[in-house]
């Protein structure tokens, strides 16, 4: 929670092929707008590569910290696939295959006609205590651990994750948003803007230059909780126009 | 550095309109491909908001772990631009107006007629011994302050700062990789890949499904900063095609 009372979440990437810059991901903008739809601030996110130690850190220092958190990547069948383990470490519990999980994962297999080999069962291990994130679309299931939720890296199985994440949480005030789109460079910008933010310090204001050919703009974005203070922050901006 | 004595390097990428969903970043996978080429490993990326102490505290942790950090974002000239301020309270020292910034500025705004009023100005604001990143393409500059490389968030001025980083970092072994792209699902795949991975200790070998229609597969990619030990490693992955 922040100081207002409102619910905050962290969120945690995690895979070497993000930060070498060949796979370029796709779930973060996914799980900003997922988790902004319900009221819970995104305040951090980081991205990690898969190394034990790396992600017992980041999860255990976003965890303290944020009222929710939520992971991606490294709960496949393979051997770099260690986010399982990393988070039952984090957490000082043992890991175990969940009963559900078995089963889940046996009657998949029995269904595509493959053996449930000791590597494809890896995926039925989750942190001693942790509640499964699955339903009748997901079938290799991700896992809840108090605050913390771990999901799939693949985008498809993420949001199929995220769904039931929606069904896990509790929401706060939806966060309002107005922009202002002002053609005008932000030099010319910057001095009403910082007198309208100190006078409306219930809504933030940022400035987001672009340059499109040879004008120079900037969208004037305005975020509230309260309606009534984002229109009477926004009418000032727009008299900027 | 790393254990081995490899360039290592963190990202922060600075932005409340990142965070909320709104803005999708595009600076990330250039500056992990600008480092790649460099054999400067990426460690961690960290996404924080425009708020000075959770800036301050991402980039004390990082300039501590990491050989180089690269930040991007908030040093434009509105009030919600507080980079500068809070790289500037990491390293406990004043913020000055640099003269060289003050001169580029001063040029930049005659030539475009504007005024080079307060707002304008507080874009050459650096912590007190930044060296600037500037050249003949950049007149609001970013700067640099022992291993932390601070540069704009709008892509374009970015990658324009990062040609100058890159003159100001040592690089290191440049990590090769190759790629085996199996139709084969994860699960046939993660017994042989475990071994060979367990024998190859020198390559680190990750595996990143897809689904392509019907078709279950895996990139199998070898990383490894030794030409022969990657091709070893390599031909073992390919005799699972």
């Amino acid at each position: 929670m922040d100081k207002q009372g409102h619910p905050t979440a962290g969120l945690l990437l995690i895979g070497d092929e993000l930060l070498s810059g060949r796979t370029q991901d796709k779930n973060f903008p996914v799980i900003a707008r997922f988790l902004g739809e319900r009221g819970i601030d995104l305040c951090e996110v980081r991205v990690v590569s898969d190394v034990e130690d790396d992600i017992v850190a980041a999860v255990n220092a976003l965890r303290q910290r944020y009222s929710y958190v939520l992971t991606t990547g490294g709960i496949g069948p393979t051997h770099d696939d260690i986010t399982a383990d990393a988070i039952a470490k984090a957490f000082g519990v043992k890991i175990i295959e969940h009963p559900d999980a078995v089963k889940s994962l046996h009657s998949l297999f029995a269904e595509i006609g493959v053996e449930p080999n000791e590597a494809r069962m890896r995926m039925a291990r989750v942190p001693q205590g942790a509640e499964l994130l699955i339903n009748e679309k997901i079938r290799a299931p991700g896992f809840r651990i108090d605050n913390v939720f771990v999901m799939a890296g693949v985008p498809h199985i993420m949001v199929l994750m995220l769904e039931v994440v929606g069904q896990m949480v509790e929401g706060g005030v939806v966060m309002l948003s107005k922009t202002v789109c002002i053609n005008r460079g932000e030099g010319d910008l910057a001095v009403p803007l910082a007198d309208i933010q100190a006078r409306h310090c219930d809504v933030s204001i940022g400035s987001y230059p672009f340059k499109e050919g040879d004008v120079f703009g900037a969208n004037i974005v305005l975020r509230s909780r309260d309606e009534a203070k984002l229109s009477a922050a926004f009418s000032e901006v727009e008299k900027l126009l």
